[in-house]
């Protein structure tokens, strides 16, 4: 496994564990990812009364434009269907550590059939209390929204 | 990894891979599962349009008495009370093929404080269509309750 794969896993598992602090059910894929497999995890699952967030995880040095292959953005909605939960890319900042949630719908389309994430769109993203509070139902998605 | 325990993982790739067959989304827990980890993973967490099963899984050559470990129950409790579902043993009868489910209510409790599923109670399951008609909530467990 290469180095930037172990230390992928390593920011999940951080982002697992403030999760479950949080009070929220969390759930980790296995680490053999790999694209052709027969079934589709995101790399976490985190569930709260009824409620499912469906994320893909990401991490860069500083805040940019984050690029999504399409398979992965299928995957995540695949799995947020069948649960009948909602889908987000959870993008760290190892900078400044903090993680930063947005909802797949913020998703732009690229030339090639992959999706993007703007920088100055991402800038406006979930803080993970925020984002607890959503999937606690304490506070609306919509109140975030511009 | 000691050769039954990744026998294990195959069995519980195979019914992640028959539930996710049959419309449900599935998700299996990363391999590394000790008993002094911070966060409590079922074995396998399944979720369809807003319900949830923590699933413990287990595998015997044929049908048996099966003891679970205090630890196992308490994991699958606090995960299905987060989420606001169910907890269930899934235990694989290696001769027969067949996969039985239990919901954790069904466990007795043994006199060393762990739990314990008798033989007679184990071979009234679930088999794993009912399961599934359960889950999609085209039928309910009642329906099936001795």
């Amino acid at each position: 496994m290469s180095k930037s794969r172990i230390r992928g896993f390593s920011h999940e598992r951080d982002l697992a564990r403030k999760l479950w602090d949080h009070g929220l059910a969390v759930i980790r894929a296995p680490a053999s990812g790999s694209k052709t497999k027969h079934l589709l995890y995101p790399d976490i699952v985190i569930i709260y009364k009824g409620k499912t967030a469906a994320i893909e995880v990401k991490t860069m040095k500083k805040t940019r434009t984050l690029y999504i292959e399409a398979y992965q953005v299928k995957k995540l909605l695949e799995f947020a269907d069948r649960a009948g939960g909602e889908a987000y890319v959870a993008v760290k900042v190892v900078g400044t550590g903090e993680w930063i949630f947005m909802p797949i719908s913020k998703l732009e389309k690229t030339t090639n059939g992959n999706y993007k994430l703007k920088k100055e769109i991402l800038q406006e993203g979930l803080k993970l209390e925020a984002f607890v509070s959503i999937m606690k139902g304490v506070r609306k998605l919509t109140e975030f929204k511009s």
